[in-house]
Formats: structure tokens, C-alpha cells, sequence
């Protein structure tokens, strides 16, 4: 550990999600002359995605914790604390003990915390549980949210343990994949969600009702179109009130409304940052203080097509944001190929994959273009009476003049990841439809769908013949 | 079924393997208005990868056979007959029967037939068995070979179901896929290699080596650097006489030398061929007849990076020289996007799958480069602990100078295929090691590496620390 003579560090990264860790491993790889701190609050970092597959009963939440060896092993020296300002100007961080560490170069990891409406509560910094407004405090205990916490989990899990109706408020991936592993595991479960279909943000309306029938198969009862006017407290429950006057009763309710960028450090430091709270880098993660970068959820992102901004919260994209900060924390070295945040959604139901990547059909339309899109639905070996095939359904998403690859979506089964990243990879070296069709790609029984039926490229083909017949000329 | 009346055809295809079905099938989506006859030798198509998995007793070779309901539903009429001679003067084929069909453009998918070597015997044109020369002859029923046809392995299969100690000589994908499948159920199995180590010509040493340990571990022996001399009537059996004089006994021989093209009929008509036989055509397929194509097996590859003649024989190749042969049959629509051809190698032995794209380190020497190279190990799933998570392993290749991504091997679990085709797409993405540092990539418990640790990333950073050096230079 750092000691108290020590506290002068070359860099000092605070926060010890994917985004901070990539940073400070990155960072010590490059500089390995240089020392670096990584300060955090949590006596254990979480693998945030994996919170709802450990959240049920009868699993080991345990599992899901991040060692710390490999900061250790890398020679980055650790501190669990919190840091209580940063004095820009002498360069220095104030900790929750007083002391103070210098430093050089500061990476801010901040990461997110859950958004909760004011009116049902408030998730203090380090808060081992949620703060109820004074009407609301007989909630306490039943209502939660779900924040990347170990200890704070450990809490919920076991109160979930006891307590069998759960209500879960809002359709997000996290809010989904809650659902689905608590129904699984004996919770009878209701989703609610204010928006007409699920998912809206990250995927179409087919991925969106098909996400929706699985859910419904697997016992989870959804309601969309609902918007939730209130909570109370009904005995040892609490009565979720809909906005049609429709009553629920649980056990237990679970925000998981989205997150918010946990900047208030920051922002008392004077870094800039943009209405919404996130802060603004450049795409290096260089703050408006040149000794200052900032990465993962605490960043406003900017979309790779549009350049608008999107609140894109992914450990992924963090973990790429730490690594390019790391490589180029003193002079830039590695540049940046693609401007602004390829959104990835990918989500597992039992034996169920889907995922997409780029821009969905609606969000090409928010942003005023008719994109043009086809899918296909194969299977995932050949033949398709081999063991263990799964169906394939990719859909592409292309721009109406010279197919452009904007995004695609893809379901079937667990192996359905490299598939999505495959499409991002597509996206990211500027492919076309027509590329696609020109692929070359390798074939196996087991291992690949069957050469002359790849989804992906059937898909392309029923695109491009969208793409050559001219849609405002037809007579 | 086609009518005397009827022996002209717009398009006439020959060969019912990946080639033929998807030069068929793309060219009639692409052409509507044409007529296309497919005529192909054998009574069923079969998947030809996947022959291995299904030539054990008690699993269903018909699971393999590809029904012919895509022909008939696209409206491209088949015939099964054999095709005698093609009169390109006046561009019509000469059926068996002995009947005339005219055609306006003609695609040959002739495929491969296994190559034996002459003093074991040969395998005739629509053969139903290996005929031995006259001092072999006391061989028959005992020595096969692995052709793609479905009555021949059908006798196979009836046949190894009676014998349970079998020698296969030679460690090509085919011959280790036959002796892991042969040996999961039942059979006492020797796999014979001339070469050093497996599968030299498609993965480095690395991924051979391992590959020999997944066979030994599931009960196959393996001999690497042992050269049959002579093959011997012994009893009820065979004798497999080695260079080294050592014998092996078994109750059956199975040659999987690899495949020669089947290109007799091509040549008798005066088209051009390489010395191995190999059928010479331009990048779309195009032979030196303007109005005959030819795709697949049959036809002479070269390589994506060098541009020399590589023995490139795989279904994805020719599934895709078939669809672009179909785009472009009367007129070039869709320009390649990247000439010659990258290799696959995909692998799977019971829940290890393994591959390569591209150059391995082996073949970049051949070729003259000093390519650069770095693996990384970690998991297809994170945090390790999640069940179901396999090692996953991937090295790339790289150029010496400026980092061009020239090859990638991988191994794990049943999901790497997706990954290999993700390399091979940025491959063909002209990425380079420093792109792959910065990729997005999505990420997701069950279904990707760790954002922080995934193989391929890491393994590109591992690659640009060895091209950062000079490696000439230093004292």
C-alpha cells in the first residue's frame, strides 16, 4: 500500500470500473517508468454486467467480483478511500482522511450511478442503500435500485431471497436481464415500462416484441405502455400505481431506470460538462484541464455517424476509453480511427442471444435518414439438423445511396457476440452491403452457419436489391 | 423434371456441391428471366464438411444430405445424369443418355475427388468403390477413401461399423476430423502424418501441436513424421508398412491425402488448366471460353496477399466464387472487393474448436516476410467463474513494418468460429494491429471475453510492442 510519506504519484487514476482499470493497465504498460494510484471507493470492484446473472438466490455473487491482483502484478498501487476534491491549480486530490495525494496526470473514472425520480429517492455517493423522501420512508427496504456495488448487492440479494412478487420499473437491458433471472429462479415478476415496446433505445420494434415473448415464455409478466405514478407502502409490500389507475402489488420493487454519470466531483473542480451532467472530453479523454482526462459513464458520448450526442453507457466502450487514454496519457501516440461511440446492446436470456450494434432503423430515422434494411433467418450450424443448431436472424441496416453498413441486429443463441462484433468490425472498416455479399468468410458444420446460407450475407443481398431500384422514381 | 422438347437452357450449371448450388441459386435471383438447369452425377448432395461427424455408426448420414427443394423453389430445374462432353464450338453438352444440351452460358463446378496415390488405385468418375491395381486387389473392401458422395459413404459407414481398428493416413483437416469422430465411438484409431506435426500446411506448429494433444487425450494415436511405404493384405485386415519399418495392423485403411480437382471433363473440351490440373479463370470465375464459367474445387486459387497458387479447397471458397459468378454471368455488376483468396482453416474435435485465416507464420516465411507475432489466453466469457465459459486463445500475425494484419489462429470452445470470420473481416478490412487496439467491440457476460481482456486486443498491443522496436538496430 501507498504510504503516507508516498503521496506524490505520477498518475493517479480515481475510480475502479472497466474504464479505470483499463486506463491504469494501459497507462503502466506504456509508462512503465511512471507510478501510478488507483484510488477507489469500494472495498471490491464488481463485473457491473454480470449483476443480474448473480443477483438470484442460490448464486455466488462472489463470482462476480474483479481481483485486484492485477493491479498488484502491474505494479499500480491501490487505495480504498474516497477522494473528496480535486484542487486543479496545485494539482493535488483531497481524500476523505484529509491527506493529500499530488499528482502529474489524473484519469476520472467516475462511472454512474442509478437515475432515480426524485420524488421516490436518492442513492448518496458510497450509500450502502436508497434515501426515501420523508413521505415515502415506510419504502424503505422494499424498493432498490441497482447500483455496481458489491456490498449494496449483497444487501439486496439477500432481501430479494425473502420475497417472492417483484416489480421491476423500466425495460433497459438491465431492467430485462433482472427480470428474466429472477423469474428463473422461483420470483413471480412484473416488468413495467412506460414506452409502447421494450428496449426502444437500442433496438427495433421486431428485436424489441421478440425480447418481449421471451420474456413472456419464461414466466415474466410485461406491461408496456405503462407509466408508473407513485409508489406506497401496503403492508409488508408496496403497491406500484400506474398511471391507468391500475394497482401492482409486490414484495419488492426495482428501479432500474438507467444511470446517471456520477461527474460531481468534477463538476466541483470546474471541469466543464454538458447539461446532462456527463463530462466533455475530446476523443482522447483530455478535459478541458489538459492534465485532466476523464473516462467510461461519466463522458458524454458522440455518435460515430452523427457526431450527436448519445448516452451511451457500456463497459466496453469504457474499457476502450481507458485503453486509448492510457496509450496516450502523456503525448498522443496511438491515433483514434474512428471518431465518436459505436453503441453495442447485447443481452442473454437463458439460452437466448440478441444483440445490435450501430444504428437502428429508427434511430437512422431520428436522425433524418431512410435507411434501408432486410433480414434473414438461417441457423447458426449446418446442417440444420446438427446438434445443438440454433436459429440465426441478422438484419442490416444500410444508407439508401451506396449501402453504407449503419448497424445490424442479430438473434439466436449464446453465440450470437462475435457475430455482432464481426457486424462491428464491418461498420468500423467502412464496409458496404455490397462488401458484405464479397465477403469471404470460413465454413464449418459446427462452428458456422451453412456457406451457402449465411444470414448475413443473404441479408446483404436482399439489401442491395432495395439499394439499386431507384424509390422516388418508380412511375 | 427438364423435357426432351425443352434441351436448351439459358444457364446450364454442372455440379451440385456449394459451387453449383449457389452459382445456381445466385445467378437465377440475379437473372429471372433466364432458364437454369443444374445437372449433377450423384442421386443426393451432401454437406461435404460435415461427413466426418456423421460417418460413425449410429448417427444419420441423411442428416447430411442437402435437399434439393432450394432448386425447385427458385425455379432452376435438375437433372442427375452424367455430363460426357461439352462441344464448346457449338455450346452444347453431351449428356450419358446421349442426348444435347444447348446453353448460353455454362458454369462448371466440377468440385474434387480424393487423391490417391496410383499404386493404392483410384477412384473412377461416379465410382461406388476404390479400384486397387491388380497386386492391391485383395484390398477391396478393406482401403477407402472419403469422397463426396453420399452412396459411397453410406458403404463406408457400413463397413466401419464392422471394424474397429482403423488406420488413417494422412493429418489434413479431413483425416483428423474422421480419426476424433471414428475414435468418440468406439474405434481404435491411428492417424499416420508424413509431416513433422499436423496440419502444417494450415496452422503453425503452436496450433498443431495442440491439436495432437486434444487427439491423444480422446484416444487417438497419432504418428507425425511417418510415411507410409506400402499398404498390405494381411488376414481379415490390412498391413500399413512405414518407412521406418515399423507395421501397423488394423482392420481398415482410410486415405485422406487431401483432393485433386475433378477437371477431366474441362480439359477433354481444350479449357485452359495449371499443372495440377486446376482449372485457370479470372477473378469472377470467367475461363478462357468467354461463355463458360468455372467455380470451386475445380478451379486454381491464388493468394490474397502474394498472389501465388495456393491448393485452397473449401466450401465457404467456393459457395462464394459461386455467388459472384452468379452476379456476374452476363454482365459485371458487383466488382470484387479483394482479389485471390484468404484461407480458413476451421477445426472442431467434441467442445474444442479451433482456427486460422490468412497467413500463418509458417506460410509468411514461405512467402519471403518476417512477419510479426503475439498470442494471448484468456476466457470466451467473463467473469471466468460464469458457467460455460471456455479458454479462448488467439495469435495474430501481423507485417513487420506498419503492422498489416496478415493472419490470425484461434482456439476454444464451439464459438470461435464467429471470431475467425471477425479476423478475417478486418483482414479484409486492411486493419492493421493498431486498428485492432482500437476497436469498439460490445461486450456481454455470456457472450464475450471481459472488455478489459479480450484476446484479440490484447494479443494487438503484445503484436505493437514488437513492431514499435526496430528490430535490426539493436546494439
Amino acid at each position: 500500500m501507498i504510504s503516507p510519506a508516498k503521496l506524490q504519484v505520477d498518475v493517479l487514476v480515481i475510480g475502479g470500473g472497466p474504464a479505470g482499470m483499463s486506463a491504469a493497465l494501459t497507462g503502466k504498460e506504456r509508462h512503465p517508468e511512471k507510478s501510478f494510484l488507483l484510488i477507489r471507493r469500494e472495498e471490491q470492484a464488481v463485473t457491473c454486467c454480470s449483476i443480474p446473472h448473480f443477483l438470484p438466490r442460490g448464486r455466488d455473487l462472489g463470482k462476480s467480483l474483479i481481483p485486484d491482483h492485477s493491479l498488484s502484478r502491474a505494479g499500480i498501487e491501490l487505495l480504498i478511500t474516497e477522494v473528496m476534491a480535486i484542487e486543479r491549480a496545485e494539482k493535488y486530490c483531497r481524500l476523505a482522511n484529509g491527506k493529500h495525494v499530488h499528482y502529474e496526470k489524473l484519469v476520472l473514472a467516475l462511472g454512474s450511478t442509478p437515475a432515480i425520480p426524485p420524488v421516490l429517492g436518492s442513492l448518496p455517493a458510497g450509500g450502502s442503500r436508497l434515501v426515501h423522501p420523508e413521505p415515502l420512508s415506510s419504502l424503505e427496504g422494499k424498493v432498490f435500485a441497482v447500483p455496481k456495488d458489491a456490498g449494496y448487492l449483497e444487501r439486496l440479494k439477500e432481501s430479494l431471497a425473502q420475497r417472492s412478487r417483484i416489480g421491476i420499473l423500466g425495460g433497459s437491458l438491465v431492467g430485462v436481464e433482472v427480470a428474466w433471472e429472477l423469474s428463473q429462479t422461483g420470483s413471480q415478476v412484473t416488468l413495467v415500462e412506460a414506452l409502447p415496446s421494450l428496449l426502444q433505445f437500442v433496438y427495433d420494434e421486431d428485436l424489441g416484441s421478440y425480447v418481449e415473448e421471451v420474456l413472456e415464455k419464461g414466466g415474466v409478466k410485461v406491461k408496456t405502455g405503462s407509466r408508473v405514478n407513485e409508489l406506497a407502502s401496503r403492508g409488508d409490500g408496496v403497491a406500484i400505481l400506474l398511471q391507468e389507475k391500475e394497482t401492482l402489488l409486490a414484495d419488492a420493487a426495482i428501479i432500474a431506470l438507467g444511470y446517471r454519470p456520477a461527474s460531481d466531483l468534477a463538476v466541483k473542480a470546474g471541469l466543464e460538462v454538458d447539461r446532462s451532467g456527463f463530462l466533455i472530453t475530446d476523443e482522447y479523454g483530455r478535459t478541458s484541464d489538459p492534465d485532466i482526462f476523464a473516462v467510461g459513464d461519466c463522458v458524454q458520448k458522440r455518435d460515430f455517424l452523427s457526431g450527436r450526442l448519445v448516452p451511451v453507457m457500456l463497459s466496453s466502450v469504457a474499457a476502450r476509453e481507458g485503453r486509448l487514454a492510457g496509450w496516450n496519457l502523456y503525448r498522443l501516440v496511438l491515433p483514434r480511427r474512428l471518431a465518436g461511440t459505436i453503441p453495442f446492446a447485447l443481452l442473454a436470456l437463458g439460452e437466448v442471444g440478441l444483440g445490435a450494434v450501430g444504428w437502428t432503423e429508427r434511430r437512422a430515422g431520428e436522425e433524418g435518414m431512410d435507411a434501408v434494411s432486410a433480414a434473414f433467418e438461417g441457423t447458426d450450424r449446418h446442417p440444420p439438423a446438427l446438434p445443438g443448431a440454433m436459429r440465426q436472424w441478422v438484419k442490416l441496416i444500410a444508407a439508401p445511396e451506396g449501402g453504407a453498413l449503419l448497424g445490424a441486429e442479430v438473434s439466436g443463441g449464446l453465440r450470437i457476440g462475435e457475430l455482432v462484433n464481426l457486424l462491428g468490425v464491418a461498420i468500423q472498416g467502412r464496409m458496404t452491403a455490397y462488401d458484405l455479399i464479397n465477403l469471404q468468410l470460413g465454413s464449418h458444420p459446427q462452428l458456422s452457419p451453412s456457406p451457402g446460407v449465411i444470414p448475413l450475407v443473404k441479408a446483404a443481398e436482399m439489401l442491395v436489391r432495395k439499394i439499386e431500384r431507384p424509390r422516388f422514381f418508380i412511375l
